[in-house]
């Protein structure tokens, strides 16, 4: 490593993120290529500072050994966010500007949508970042809006169907599907075929169906209020939660209530960071249900026809994107599901590459969203199980700020001043508070690996406060605890965090262990995870009984699980700080996403469409057009 | 020209689009660029087929001489299309490849929706296409992506500030809007100063603003009847014409009824198509006007305080794709506006581009989408008089199949087999269909330059027919008519035309004509248009006359008029083919797109959300996963 890497000069006080991106001028991207020893035909440029790397370049290299895998999490965060991703840069330039070691980081997309909300940018901060970031947060090489266009073309195929079906008969159907051409002759295409075998007719000569089984055939018979797909858009908009559709005359009255995700929160997000090929893909692709027929069977999407036309929408989004750290090392960034009702975690094709790339003695950083509850139990039980990957080392992130308000500190709100406990010296709250540092080091430190504690030092926090962190998990069986100062100092300040991991690594000597075996109940998996939590037992509501009575029936019970429950609290209530236990954890209803992979039981209400704020952040945000430069993004 | 070209060895029958796309191993664009003398500097690769030409070469090359421009049109259509995309593309393999000429196309960037829908793509067809065809017909570098995510950006940005703006008082808008720092201190924003200006508030220091200009400064008070931004998507999705947005608890009852156009019809897609600069689209989209003030006043983007984050989301999609024909001559793939509510003409910066890139002696031809009357017009008075650039040679692309039609051969529906008519010889239908074609050559030829007729000859074409086409196109004054076989033999299929119109670049001598000034009355205009139809006068609707009226005090009747019209008539109605005469055009409603900058009266109805058939185009679609090769797609 090290040819394309270089040391930053740092300012004190830190300077606005946009202004440290900019200061600092990108290598071109095939230089950052050329050192992980890929050429031309490996990947494809996007611009001069993001390339495609090529899936196919594992079949090249993928004979090759492993470099250690390290995932980053956190503690229960504050809404402010405790800086995973900074911590995953910074830790990545000092392994690779400080300690030349072979390094990539692997990140998430970030949806475009938070960005001109009141989130801002996702490229980590200070002098840990991703750059160009602008790139980083808008369009990048495009993936998210392919999935906004097959999740919608998927959409529109459902109300589609459903209406040519109320409209025709069977045999006007089945001559539609089916035309016969200027000699007369019919055929099946082969996504029929597909469904033809999912009925169990084997026939290839649409001549020879039974008028039943034309029927069978042409009719999916959807029930509508059984649609669980809803439409996407990268974009914060509030008003698409709850729409009717298909209010329009030529509609003939069939309208139907409905509404829009986010685009992360698409399943085919969720199958792009699964997924460990083209052909897999296609797979999950076909396989995702969309909702029942009236006679309660699942419908998907190969039923309606679609899933080599979705495939063929993502097939350059399962190349995952090359960019650069501010240091100048590689990062690989590729997909961004939701952390709440999907895995949180960024894609497995990107770490396979990315371990096969850095080679034995290289390190290969991924991020997992949220706290360890979230974020890391879902990598675990989730990625890890599909891609057969097994991490090292997980660190988990932790801050002063986040562990006093654990400790009982006051209320931390998004765009309000913080409170003066959290800017000034306050021992005794820090220490309450890690008992909440201390679960999350148990829990992650039960599935195998060693745990390194990450305190994200910020200006405010004092030596002794800091060194509270640093004793309180040692105490909890952390590995190491080290204080680092990347935000400030870029890799220079992660150099201790980046000798620890590399420790964490070498030493780690057990194997694996998942928190529950797929082949139990679906309430058996449920409860396993509700344990980790601190929770006595769960509660099911009756629409919960119901889903996974039919998800049984319907032979999805071997999937894992994936919880969807607030990231503020191990449990259910986001106002329960700490390390809660003996609650009862309720589960409001159970759904599916059979492409991706994983049940999912909703614990309490997400919101899967954010809104935007009376002063969004797009106000700041404009182009100079004299230089082409992004100004005012934050 | 011709170190890139090559000539193409051609089958008969000429197998499926698709097939010989497939066939031909495409360049490296940067061998396609270097030949136009770009350097890496020039443009950004996206994969080795496609790179954006930025558009700071005008900067560099802007001073030289601009090549002859060429501007393809048609007849008016029949609803199969009359081969206009395949015949610009197969002139302009023979001008490349057989008369060693230096040219360049300049195509529309076809819209998602349709290639999964009924039509399939539209990257010419047969020997005469744009390669590879897959890559132009699925997200191509992203522009309409980036179309779809800024139009959704407003319209979120719309309905949110309605919500906020009615939960809140003045001082706690103000207060959100300017915040005070944490010094006390406020400041406006850039946009906010725009807004401010327009309000004639001259203050800088937000303290400064009395209670009264808080109040002219916080309170768009939009008329939520008045709004006309729609939201968009690239789908074909019928269910979403006419929708309820705002249904959810947490939007409080707010709920109105919208709908979604497809992305290609935004008014940002027109705003890209004429743009000139990053200035000027800046400019265009901080006026784009997307409803009233309950007072009247046009409320634009920059009121709402987002034209900068949207030319931030298009600072990309100003660059054109260059991408190549099957016999490797350029081509530049830009914009790609509806042709009924928008201008239907690919962008001014890639003809503009090209034009230099070309050279004195070079050729740029450019399309025009449907019939003279909807294209060619919209191209003269519309973009040429935006851009200042002068065509010397129109084309109009007829077909014996369509001229037949006009002479009273019996309805061509899509999807259905042809009628007899059509496919055996009749003279005399198709010289009574010349009619049509008669007005589209002295229409064309008022605006002063030399009209070619280029006959798109299919396989039942007989001799006689066709020479009756030739003979009718000189009596109407072209300056030449060509049989063409370009979808048969590619460039070799086009060089009769290509010598044609190359005569007619040199032999011009008339000054480009407008049809109508832009400083008369907003009726004056529609008039002369309908007028040019054939019209014996037009009839305005109560709406049309209101809105001609509001536009005429918000100072907007200085704008050229954009005809919202069918493609399938001269006049109004889809069923009076040839060239009716004596008509009352009838004007439903008159709209506008200040931003791009046109007023559009409304013709009948136009649907601006197309829908899918029982068996989609997506039926056939999907990726062979062992080679990563598209299949299926027509």
């Amino acid at each position: 490593m090290g040819k394309t890497t270089r040391k930053l000069e740092v300012s004190s006080p830190v300077p606005a993120d946009i202004d440290i991106a900019n200061s600092v001028e990108p290598l071109h991207i095939s230089d950052i290529a050329q050192d992980l020893n890929l050429g031309p035909k490996h990947y494809d440029l996007y611009g001069k500072y993001k390339a495609k790397v090529l899936l196919s370049v594992l079949d090249e290299i993928g004979g090759g050994q492993d470099g250690y895998y390290v995932v980053v999490g956190g503690i229960t965060p504050t809404p402010l966010g405790e800086g995973k991703s900074t911590t995953t840069v910074g830790l990545c330039q000092a392994l690779g500007a400080y300690l030349d070691k072979k390094v990539i980081t692997c990140l998430r997309q970030p949806s475009q949508g938070p960005t001109f909300g009141i989130k801002g940018g996702a490229a980590g901060g200070g002098y840990s970042q991703v750059i160009p970031m602008d790139e980083f947060n808008l369009h990048l090489t495009g993936d998210i809006h392919a999935i906004t266009a097959s999740n919608n073309l998927l959409a529109a195929a459902i109300d589609t169907r459903i209406f040519h079906e109320s409209s025709q008969s069977d045999s006007a159907l089945f001559n539609r599907l089916c035309p016969p051409n200027k000699e007369g002759n019919r055929r099946f295409s082969d996504v029929m075929l597909r469904r033809l075998k999912k009925l169990g007719i084997e026939k290839m000569n649409p001549d020879e169906l039974t008028s039943e089984e034309v029927t069978k055939f042409v009719r999916l018979d959807i029930d509508p209020s059984s649609i669980t797909w809803k439409r996407v858009m990268d974009v914060n908009d509030r008003f698409l939660r709850k729409i009717t559709v298909g209010q329009g005359p030529d509609e003939k009255g069939m309208v139907r209530e409905t509404g829009f995700d986010i685009s992360v929160a698409s399943e085919i997000m969720a199958v792009l960071a699964l997924t460990t090929s083209l052909a897999d893909m296609r797979e999950r692709l076909s396989k995702m249900v969309i909702g029942n027929s009236k006679a309660g069977d699942p419908i998907t999407a190969d039923d309606l026809g679609i899933g080599g036309a979705l495939t063929v929408l993502m097939k350059d989004a399962i190349n995952p994107t090359l960019m650069q750290t501010l240091e100048g090392t590689p990062v690989l960034v590729h997909a961004g599901p939701f952390a709440n009702i999907a895995h949180g975690n960024s894609s497995i094709v990107a770490d396979k590459i990315a371990l096969k790339l850095v080679g034995p003695g290289g390190f290969v950083v991924t991020e997992a969203g949220f706290g360890s509850d979230i974020g890391t139990e879902k990598f675990m039980n989730i990625k890890c199980r599909y891609s057969g990957l097994k991490p090292q080392c997980a660190i988990i992130v932790a801050t002063v700020r986040a562990l006093k308000m654990h400790g009982g500190g006051p209320e931390v709100v998004a765009g309000k001043a913080l409170d003066h406990a959290y800017v000034s010296e306050n021992i005794a709250l820090v220490e309450a508070g890690c008992v909440n540092l201390a679960k999350h080091i148990s829990n992650t430190k039960a599935y195998g690996v060693n745990v390194v504690v990450a305190v994200n030092a910020f200006s405010t926090d004092t030596e002794a406060e800091l060194n509270a962190v640093r004793k309180a998990s040692m105490a909890a069986g952390a590995f190491d605890a080290v204080i680092c100062t990347h935000h400030a100092h870029g890799g220079k300040g992660a150099v201790d965090l980046g000798v620890a991991v590399q420790k964490a690594c070498e030493s780690v000597s057990q194997a694996l262990r998942f928190l529950y075996p797929l082949d139990i109940g679906i309430k058996d998996k449920i409860e396993a995870i509700a344990k980790s939590y601190g929770a006595s037992g769960v509660e099911y509501s009756e629409q919960a009984e119901k889903q996974i009575e039919v998800y049984g029936k319907q032979g999805f019970s071997n999937l894992p699980i994936c919880m969807a429950k607030t990231q503020y609290s191990f449990s259910h209530d986001p106002k329960q700080k700490g390390a809660p236990s003996g609650f009862v954890l309720p589960i409001r209803d159970v759904r599916a996403s059979i492409g991706a992979g994983f049940i999912y039981p909703l614990v309490g209400t997400m919101s899967t469409m954010p809104g935007l704020p009376t002063r969004p952040c797009f106000y700041e945000i404009d182009l100079d057009t004299s230089t082409g430069r992004v100004i005012g993004l934050s």
